[in-house]
């Protein structure tokens, strides 16, 4: 079975979730799956390009891709949080929610000058928080090596926002 | 150097957080030492007792931590997650904090029958976040093998609330 096979296979469709007429892709029974959560983990390493420095995940189903593969390249792992949850100095970076706004943040110190930075969640959408995330890096003194996700939802047109940016899914929906 | 020492270095106190008078623990400083990061993951996958078939981490820092401890056991993982974000059928339990009362989740049908489960967080303090999260791991039918977290802090006695649970802490404070 192809990675793309198993993925498929694991990850469960929820239909009226979290609203009436939406289907959620629940990872769920991919990460109790001890050798496709494993096998995932794997790929999204193996497609980071040149030195990564340092994985960043996002906030909360980000930190459960990027944790595993932040020690699978010898790179260390920098969370980006909701507003309010890290304690020392941060840059903020506010994006559109389809109702109102969301801020997210990173420690001022997270970086060293010209560390090369992969970022990891689990699925891109419309890119707004993927788009905060890189601009908050960039702010943080550090390059965006790239983005990498599970699962990417080309039907909200995320990669027009992040142009420039190498993007990696291991399926499309 | 001793993995003790190097926790205690790695992990950064910051006064006045969340509020005036607590000394915060932040750990993120060593979530970004690749070489402390690895260190604890692989003491806190030695210390489990037996055969471990789920690693449950509690949202959000505990993810970070168990789900390499999972793929370093074999075993699958499993998210408990704040209320309201897991889409499938739930059970919850909630549980008092300093102001008020927080409810966590897990999916009804998150493990097979009898299955052995680590429960990994960052921290143990009051023990009233893994109190729950025990409670939520036997109704939906496995059985607890024990906690594993990388600080105590044991002026708050969490330990008490959790009775004849196997309990591994890296570090006490």
């Amino acid at each position: 079975m192809s990675l793309q096979q198993l993925i498929n296979e694991l990850v469960r469709d929820v239909p009226d979730y979290p609203k009436p007429g939406v289907m959620f892709k629940d990872i769920t029974p991919l990460l109790a799956d001890h050798d496709g959560f494993r096998a995932v983990v794997a790929a999204i390493a193996d497609h980071a390009h040149g030195r990564i420095d340092k994985v960043v995940g996002l906030e909360a189903r980000g930190f459960i891709f990027a944790t595993p593969v932040a020690l699978a390249l010898g790179a260390g792992f920098v969370p980006v949080r909701k507003s309010g949850k890290l304690p020392s100095e941060t840059f903020a970076a506010t994006y559109d929610l389809e109702y109102g706004t969301a801020t997210i943040e990173v420690h001022r110190d997270a970086f060293a000058p010209g560390e090369r930075v992969l970022i990891v969640d689990d699925v891109l959408a419309t890119g707004g928080t993927a788009e905060a995330a890189v601009s908050l890096v960039r702010r943080a003194g550090a390059e965006v090596a790239g983005l990498s996700v599970l699962m990417e939802l080309s039907f909200l047109n995320g990669r027009d926002r992040l142009k420039d940016l190498p993007i990696e899914s291991l399926v499309t929906v």
